[in-house]
């Protein structure tokens, strides 16, 4: 079904790529080779660092690349294209290379978490579909980790779809965000989709379609005697809803000898009612009963309920998630890099800003992460030229690249190239893993992490240094560039 | 294209959907007619309304509405459905009612902008879908709203694609960002499937192929001399960026009698730089090249710098506008608000909620907007029960439902209803206006509000009141089930 049912996503491109690629194809420069980066500037709310997905996306958008003749029809009506630049759209297949960092990777500012080398507009063409990927599902997969590990080992859910900034956003929001560790979503195309649990208790309506609530909740206990969770607050938690749903659970679970069941509670002060809950559920024997909670939650409302000792056993993480509220941009760019000459030789472009933070890292350039060997956490990465080779069996000094006097000395490390081919030639050439194989990927690369990088407020910034020719090329390039 | 193309959504449901369907179904609950009533609480960024969009996409999936092999198989995989209700899905359509206030009308919280009646199963089932598609583009379309009116006339672009949570909130974003507003965007499948005008400059990659900045500039006006805009900030642009585009004006567009043309500025102070490049421009004798400014604006900065008598002609509005960041969330909710009797008669159903602001107003409704006759302004929204019926030829006190003593006589006034009938016994029986006639819809309507609730910050608050019946209604019902 999911293939069957794809939109062609070709022409989800920003019309000046189409522009800018009849200008390349006019003036001769369509088929020099090019190099662009995809990274981003800052890591969401103030955090340490980001989580990468959306590759799969990509690739199965790199696959079906292909220009219609309605989508050619369209164009041709605008009246601003040559027919001979046409005639090659509809023939338009990517033909160049793409490395990436896998999915589940955590990500920081500044290094290139994908790299295209194609002719000037294929590179060009695909710049808005592989931004759109990589910044939607790393922004959702990034803000569930955030969540994921503020519950402290409990379970999240994502129930977010319905305020999800449309369909893709709540299918692969969902997916996006069991990368980030959540254990299921509400969401149920994405199960059958993507295999992300889908699950779910009842609404108000079910409650309120009954005559009363505790007829309501005996229904369901009856329907659903394995998977019976209640949905407490339709009328009054600790009145109505409580002493209802432990009435059906007595009436309906107990002679079944069930005492896995649960409650939810979608309103109010969450410690209060939840502390009150687990003792009315623990007074009356039915202490295996779990708690959920939903209701505008995030990171920082479950770490500060959980501080104040609220009982809950599961979190269902809807609004605040799926749009990632706090900070709903990932601003990753797409930036070129360098061109190559006739001759093959590698021309490296910066872009220069009045914005400071805004300058690009120049060159086609490999990405290390460098690990202790005692310790197996990540220490710094390292931006170096691509023909550039670590060597990890002795030392190695690194610099900041803002700060070039402050320098570290890193030994026995082990150094591990992030980016991985994914196409090459236009070939597919990356097995895309599983998205158990990401999520567990993904919660092991966190772990290599120091808990420093991993607060909240005022991480520990983590080092992406460059290599020494690397900061010559760029600190050359600014001098020369800077003059315009 | 955009109808061969479509994915079926049908599965695009909460999981509890499906629970809660097969227990209506197995309870015998399952043809029991339901109104349920989408509504929102809050106003987005503190504002004085909203404007709804996101109906065309409900008529399409309502349409479109089915269960495929595929999804039944899938759906016996969870092992909680009966055999009978899964037959029932292999067949299941949509039968009931739908009315809705028509895309573009400004709306506001606690009113019906849209109503099902339908079995439970039904209703229960097209939740998310309803929700989604309202909360995403109500969302997008209330911010445009917001950027167009800061820009006061000006030109407004929607340019955020590549940070929009996912292809549809790109795609469905251009529209519902074109319905608020907007005079088109740089998304061309949004052009093709949806007629939003799609259009762009270049982008600083263009200006990093050529040899010099100059000859970037000077191949862009060749090209495309019409439609020349050159983006100036990719070196420096006052020093570099605008000599070099009045240098290729000069050289290729002054010949061919060509005056008008435009730059673009993405960095940088926009007041000072656009001030010295509009001097520099004029002094050169390009009165009429447009400035055009982007980098992460939103209406408050329009505001800021339009104040600070900033140049400029057009902006260019992404990331802040594609995902409404300031906030990314529109809080619509989908309520039950009554059943029916097996004799047709029609039994109100309120939620109540430990948080005030989330009990709902109750029963079968109708929503009126009354205009003044002598203004042709809002002066007040009314919800009345299904059987009452406003008459607005002569008096009519309301009164604020909150604070019952806030009273007032309303005269010379026409009550308009707002809610238009989309389906009737499951067929469309409602004709989708073009875009183009909604987005001259909403604008009239925006016009037609005081300038006091179009206010950003502290809007006066606008009435939504309840007719006595009503109110009576809902007081009954909220002190008959306040004692669970």
């Amino acid at each position: 079904m999911a293939n069957d049912q794809k939109l062609n996503l070709t022409m989800l491109c920003d019309f000046y790529e189409l522009t800018m690629g009849n200008g390349y194809f006019e003036k001769g420069y369509g088929d020099r080779i090019c190099y662009f980066d995809v990274f981003f500037r800052q890591c969401p709310d103030g955090g340490g660092f980001a989580i990468a997905a959306g590759l799969e996306q990509i690739v199965d958008y790199i696959q079906n690349l292909h220009f219609t003749p309605e989508d050619i029809e369209y164009l041709r009506g605008r009246k601003l294209f040559s027919e001979d630049f046409l005639a090659y759209l509809a023939d338009f297949h990517f033909t160049g290379d793409i490395w990436a960092v896998p999915e589940g990777t955590p990500i920081f500012p500044k290094e290139p978490i994908l790299t295209v080398r194609a002719p000037a507009i294929e590179a060009q063409l695909i710049e808005t579909f592989l931004l759109l990927s990589v910044n939607h599902q790393s922004l959702i997969a990034t803000k569930a980790n955030r969540v994921v590990r503020a519950a402290q080992g409990r379970t999240v859910l994502e129930f977010g779809s319905r305020r999800a900034q449309g369909a893709d956003a709540a299918i692969l929001g969902a997916r996006a965000a069991y990368i980030g560790g959540c254990n299921g979503t509400a969401c149920t195309i994405s199960d059958q989709l993507y295999g992300v649990y889908a699950g779910g208790t009842m609404a108000h309506a079910w409650v309120q379609m009954f005559d009363s609530e505790y007829e309501a909740f005996k229904a369901y206990c009856q329907l659903y005697p394995h998977n019976a969770t209640l949905l407490v607050d339709t009328y009054n938690t600790l009145r109505s809803g409580v002493p209802n749903a432990i009435r059906a659970f007595n009436e309906v679970l107990k002679p079944l000898g069930i005492e896995d069941c649960g409650i939810r509670l979608d309103s109010g002060d969450m410690t209060y009612l939840t502390c009150q809950a687990r003792k009315m559920l623990d007074e009356a024997g039915w202490t295996k009963c779990k708690i959920s909670v939903s209701n505008s939650l995030d990171e920082y409302i479950i770490q500060d309920i959980l501080r104040q000792g609220a009982k809950i056993d599961m979190f269902g993480v809807g609004e605040r998630l799926i749009t990632a509220r706090s900070e709903p941009v990932f601003g990753g760019v797409y930036k070129l890099a360098a061109v190559e000459k006739p001759d093959g030789s590698i021309v490296p472009k910066i872009k220069i800003s009045e914005n400071v933070g805004k300058i690009t890292n120049p060159h086609f350039k490999k990405l290390y992460r460098f690990f202790g060997k005692d310790t197996g956490k990540a220490i710094a990465d390292y931006l170096c030229v691509y023909d550039e080779r670590v060597d990890d069996s002795g030392e190695l000094e690194i610099f900041d690249p803002e700060a070039t006097w402050k320098r570290k000395t890193v030994y026995n490390f082990e150094a591990k190239e992030l980016q991985v081919p994914i196409f090459q030639g236009g070939k597919l050439v990356y097995r895309c893993p599983s998205l158990e194989e990401i999520r567990a990927y993904c919660l092991s690369q966190v772990d290599k992490l120091w808990d420093e990088v991993k607060r909240f407020d005022n991480p520990q910034t983590y080092y992406v240094d460059l290599s020494q020719k690397l900061w010559d090329i760029r600190d050359q390039l600014l001098k020369s560039n800077g003059k315009g």
